[in-house]
């Protein structure tokens, strides 16, 4: 996407460096500013701080840090430990997980001296698929906007939670990626962004819809039950850290009350995710999926700018206060009404989903 | 209640000096700061930037707003100008128009040289009613949640939107009367407290119990949904900006949310208001209440404490970010299991909550 007048990737590689660069995060929207990791303990501390985020994007982050721990040391215990720490940063996203087992899979192969090379081109291939996997979920939500559109001749009104960007993942996003197609082909929509507490991950949202000329309006993560009672939403559409193959959603804390609302108020609710996202293992996501308790200064400190025009952190509540920062929530299949996939989207049921997992098993040839 | 060791009441009035005392809610959790208020139009000021907030504590902060107008000069313009600015301050909250009506009524039966006196006379009662009208709430919900622990025999564990705390009435609560009720009798209680973006008026909540000794955990907005599955809230207790005689409970915005979210857990529901805050007149909350749009830069500004120490402001999102802050939103009766007053507990529905009416405009003997 475009930063200013310059195409931008969220991540992207320097092999001839032996770096892997980002734009870090917790800067944004604020200050645009990149940075060059050279080790996997690097982007291992990206992750974990959220300087990379986004389910998508931080599996390719991940996959980048086994290739510079293996180009460092590519015996079998490196491998294993670099894994073990990428794959500790963050419980709940399943892609991080997928991405890592990928790059190993394909080093089980090899002898140490040929891993270097192999695991870097593996990352890149995992980066180079998320490209085109974030494209193929946007067309086939653009048809859904299209829809929305026709039905109601008027703009689209979509509410959005946290952020799945193209800085959540390695360029377009998944939610974003139906709503700039939609946007370039004059399809109007108006974005509803919730902040998104405690880590304000709308502001990138709302960053990203500004940069890329799209309407949109900020809201407090309180607001959106009030808009759709009011009928000033059309459509819900989220991310996810990991979908079940049953169809329950994973993704950031507050999803759930939003698609309880949704519900409420007769607004289909859609998570758009790559195929990589869906979890095909786990049966029961409420007792599975390890949900992320992060740390209480998360809630209590707050980042942005003093009127100094610096970059700046308040603290909202004393140090005294006890805070629990759940960072997910599980809103159960019942609620959702489609899971947006590269593959097409799926009502969200083990039948429908069950059909892309043959799919997902070949090679890439489904992307092409 | 009590703020470190001194007994305060959220509101006083100094007759001999001709002022109001407030306590500068802006400033809280992080400065306790009082005020003196000595004009009516500093009390509409006090009250459109919520250094004075609450349902009740604006109504009564208004009546002496009134009477503070009326010492200066009683003549029918001057009664009718100040009422006009003072109820124009707030439009959601009932409590503001009725208590304003109330001194008006009171002094439309007087000669001019008679209302200064007067009118204080009201304002004062008005402000002890009050205080007798929480204490008699804090009795039925004491009652509510004494048989939620005898059944569970263990914390009940609250969830709270906002802050119906004694900072938003002259003293007790609302809400926290009940709990502090409970807590004073050994019935063990835990209270999480949602932030309540974007004023965080739940840091107000937060720093009542702490004050109070009353186990508590904060949590962001997005939070509760995913305690409720989790089984991890027994009850959810809330203020009301106005109720209507259905039962439809106009509250912060994102009330609704969380009360969704309860009756999908099977979690009860409560509202706990004094009778003056019931709308008798309005037939359909959703057309007749006025949802006040507050200014964009509550959402965009955040106030705390910066690394110094001092009390600063930081910017969550570039001054070109188009946002929206409706500030509050109605749960309609239908998720609501009842109606916490001075009179009893009432379901949420016409039948139950008009046998309260006669006894609400029988003079004030129903207090005694």
């Amino acid at each position: 996407m475009k930063v200013g007048d310059r195409h931008y990737r969220s991540l992207w590689a320097d092999p001839s460096r032996g770096v892997v660069n980002i734009i870090d995060q917790t800067r944004l929207p604020h200050v645009f500013e990149t940075r060059a990791l050279d080790s996997a303990e690097k982007v291992a501390e990206a992750i974990r701080t959220m300087r990379v985020r986004g389910a998508p994007l931080i599996g390719v982050a991940a996959a980048f840090g086994l290739a510079l721990a293996v180009a460092r040391d590519p015996s079998d215990e490196s491998v294993s430990s670099a894994s073990a720490m990428l794959r500790a940063t963050r419980p709940t996203a399943v892609n991080l997980a997928w991405a890592i087992a990928r790059v190993r899979a394909r080093l089980a192969e090899l002898a140490p001296h040929d891993r270097a090379v192999a695991a870097w081109s593996e990352a890149q291939s995992i980066a180079e698929e998320d490209v085109a996997l974030n494209e193929a979920i946007g067309r086939h939500g653009l048809a859904l906007l299209a829809r929305e559109h026709a039905a109601r001749k008027r703009p689209v009104n979509i509410l959005t939670h946290c952020n799945a960007g193209w800085i959540a993942t390695v360029d377009w996003g998944t939610v974003t990626a139906p709503i700039f197609m939609a946007h370039d082909r004059g399809i109007p929509v108006h974005v509803w962004v919730d902040e998104t507490r405690p880590r304000n991950q709308g502001l990138l949202t709302a960053w990203e819809l500004e940069e890329q000329g799209v309407p949109y309006t900020l809201v407090t993560d309180n607001a959106g039950g009030h808009l759709m009672q009011r009928g000033l939403v059309d459509l819900v559409l989220v991310g996810a850290d990991r979908v079940t193959r049953r169809g329950d959603v994973c993704n950031k804390i507050g999803t759930y009350l939003k698609a309880l609302a949704a519900r409420e108020n007769g607004v289909p609710f859609y998570a758009a995710v790559p195929t990589p996202t869906i979890d095909w293992e786990i049966e029961d996501a409420f007792k599975e999926i390890p949900i992320e308790e992060r740390p209480a200064d998360e809630v209590r400190l707050v980042h942005g700018l003093d009127r100094e025009g610096g970059f700046s952190e308040i603290a909202l509540a004393p140090p005294r206060t006890p805070i629990a920062n759940p960072a997910f929530d599980v809103t159960p299949a019942s609620l959702v009404s489609g899971i947006i996939t590269e593959l097409g989207i799926a009502k969200a049921n083990e039948r429908e989903l069950l059909a892309f997992w043959p799919r997902t098993q070949q090679s890439k040839a489904y992307l092409t």
